[in-house]
């Protein structure tokens, strides 16, 4: 049975994956476990993004470009939306630019989930910054 | 019997208020037809605002300062969760400035949709700009 504290367990799982493989290890294609193939990303400062690919060369180009090294997600809010879940959270994202000092940055996102092969993943996913 | 077409056509009818009603006649209570009651938005530049009360407190704010005089809302996708709907848009704001020239500003957004007391509301609403 599908409850939705083991879906909650699956999101932390999931959303682990962003700093430790995909920042830490500069792992991109833990990206297919983290967004659907169909997936959009609504990001700051750019246009809509559309699909893993597309995705993963958006990330690949921010996280490289902004020399990202760290990055926590954290739920504030699980609703389930039929057999789909829509989270709030925040994240905390460190970047150590060529030249100067370690900075952390707060984002909040809203990200809608959906259930893709069997693991829990983006298919939606918005976020800004707090300041 | 709630088809989708029937909910896009009284999501039409809720975003239509944001410009029409708040922006356009500085009506904040028209926020009761748009707004769910603990309803909350992850505004670009600050905190999570949490219900109702504080979300009009938070719009008139920013509707003022900016002097927004135009607001505009296009749905990009609308996609049923359950009960519920998320949906992707995208606005055009307009703002002017007391000395200056009018701006248009493109904003994208995504919203949690919730039906309370007949009516569709925003339940979860977060938004950036392209640029």
């Amino acid at each position: 049975m599908t409850t939705l504290e083991s879906i909650k367990a699956a999101m932390v799982a999931t959303n682990a994956l962003f700093g430790a493989e995909v920042i830490a290890m500069r792992n991109y294609d833990a990206f297919d476990q983290i967004y659907t193939s169909s997936a959009r990303i609504l990001p700051p400062g750019a246009p809509m993004v559309t699909g893993r690919d597309e995705i993963k060369k958006f990330w690949k180009g921010f996280i490289e470009s902004a020399n990202v090294v760290a990055g926590a997600l954290e739920s504030v809010d699980v609703i389930q939306a039929g057999s789909d879940i829509v989270e709030i959270g925040k994240a905390v994202i460190q970047v150590q630019p060529d030249q100067g000092e370690r900075a952390s940055m707060e984002v909040k996102y809203v990200v809608y989930w959906r259930e893709e092969d069997g693991r829990w993943k983006w298919h939606v996913d918005i976020w800004n910054a707090n300041a």
